[in-house]
């Protein structure tokens, strides 16, 4: 894990104030963002500098990591999409532990820990053991790969709502929810949607929706190996299977890269 | 409009390297978060240090703009959640003059541009005209709304995906959307839904909602004067009136403050 912290200034803690992000004995759970250091939020990036202790999933860039303080201890616990290299009760035994201990205890998840965070089962346990906790918002994926291709997650005249789901549970839908999303104009963010895309493909053809509705999968979102597809329901799981991805993925259904993000500064790879 | 920018120190933009965010001639589109200036990234505080001209919409925090370079030209275009105080068009107009004269340009929302945003409009203009654009992600209401009230957007066994909607547009509804968001376990996030709120409380009912379900809607997300209103949505247009709310909310359908959330702390206001 790189420590050089050289690059940041000391007086970051009194950026927007000098009033400190942490408090001793206490649980924050933190979204870092999809990885890009540039994508935290100021009050993240203090809590980086305050923290006693850092307990980090596996997709918390390096980058970011390098920026906690000299000080830190640093725990990886290792989450992953498709499941904990830790177990969970583990991971809720430690920060448990740490508060306990009178630490400043920083959980630091890649995205925005709300929204497939799994921070419900952590947060039940530091309550059961009467520790207090803060959450602290990040950028989710969804964020930064639409902001990628150029595009609105909503728009007047096209949709005026936007779903954000995985990819995991869409297996368990009802019927309703695949007649919606086959609608044109619908916008949805799928998170770990690879494994899915043929099933999803599937059912949405079988409600109704266009062959040729575009779909775009960001690869790394906010990354220097950010990748972007650009297809159609039609494609998606040919040219998914084409294109290998294999860190995480973010999946638009209803959504192209706009004109002017197709230039080759952004489309690293566009398969057509 | 407060200019003290004496607690930014110099060093900021080579926090996370020395990469400038701003191009002369390019327009950046970028969310400011729902008003805590420690929910900016990085990024958009690197922006504000370095844009020639930075024009800002009504819902922007004064101390967020009080982290500009102080000889950034600020315009405040006014626009609100019903409807601009500026013409769109003269906003457009302003963004493109600006860029080609050769303007570091940054165009700056409340929450995240991408949601709600009207962002397609001035980047179409900003097209049109052959500027170059990009988007900085922004910290949306409901992630600094959610993180207040200690839940998750998402939750295993309760909900696997979230819609985001606002609540302008929510008479044009479908049967299904109804019928879907009046499930049991369904969670969404309201933007701009204090007007409509008889009208989707007598729709969700209609469709067979309970009338126990949690309903909360926050005002002022992240800022000093926020609020949160616990009820149920059997009480929400009631509890909503005697509350008055008059700075922007976020409703949640589906989620009740986690029961440590509701210390004094974080629940300045709760109607029974």
């Amino acid at each position: 894990m790189p420590r050089d912290i050289s690059h940041i200034p000391a007086s970051l803690p009194s950026l927007t104030g000098a009033t400190a992000v942490m408090c001793p004995g206490v649980v924050a759970f933190a979204g870092s963002g999809p990885g890009d250091p540039d994508l935290l939020t100021l009050k993240v990036a203090k809590a980086l500098l305050e923290a006693d202790v850092i307990l980090y999933d596996r997709l918390v860039s390096d980058e970011i990591m390098a920026m906690a303080n000299g000080d830190a201890i640093l725990e990886d616990v290792g989450k992953e999409g498709f499941g904990p290299s830790m177990a969970q009760d583990d991971i809720c035994d430690r920060l448990v532990h740490h508060a306990k201990a009178g630490r400043k205890v920083l959980r630091l998840k890649s995205g925005d820990p709300t929204l497939f965070g799994r921070l419900d089962e952590e947060l039940s346990a530091c309550e059961a053991a009467d520790i207090g906790t803060q959450i602290l918002p990040g950028i989710t994926a969804a964020s930064a790969a639409v902001a990628a291709i150029g595009q609105s997650l909503t728009q007047r005249r096209r949709n005026s709502s936007v779903r954000f789901l995985t990819g995991h549970d869409m297996k368990g839908f009802a019927d309703h929810d695949w007649a919606q999303l086959a609608r044109p104009g619908e916008v949805a963010a799928v998170y770990m949607g690879k494994k899915s895309a043929r099933f999803v493909q599937g059912r949405l053809l079988m409600h109704g929706a266009d062959r040729t509705t575009p779909v775009t999968v960001v690869e790394n979102a906010s990354r220097a190996d950010q990748r972007i597809l650009a297809t159609t329901l039609d494609r998606l799981p040919t040219d998914l299977a084409d294109a290998a991805f294999a860190g995480p993925a973010l999946t638009f259904l209803g959504l192209a890269p706009r004109a002017a993000a197709a230039a080759p500064k952004h489309i690293q790879m566009e398969l057509a």
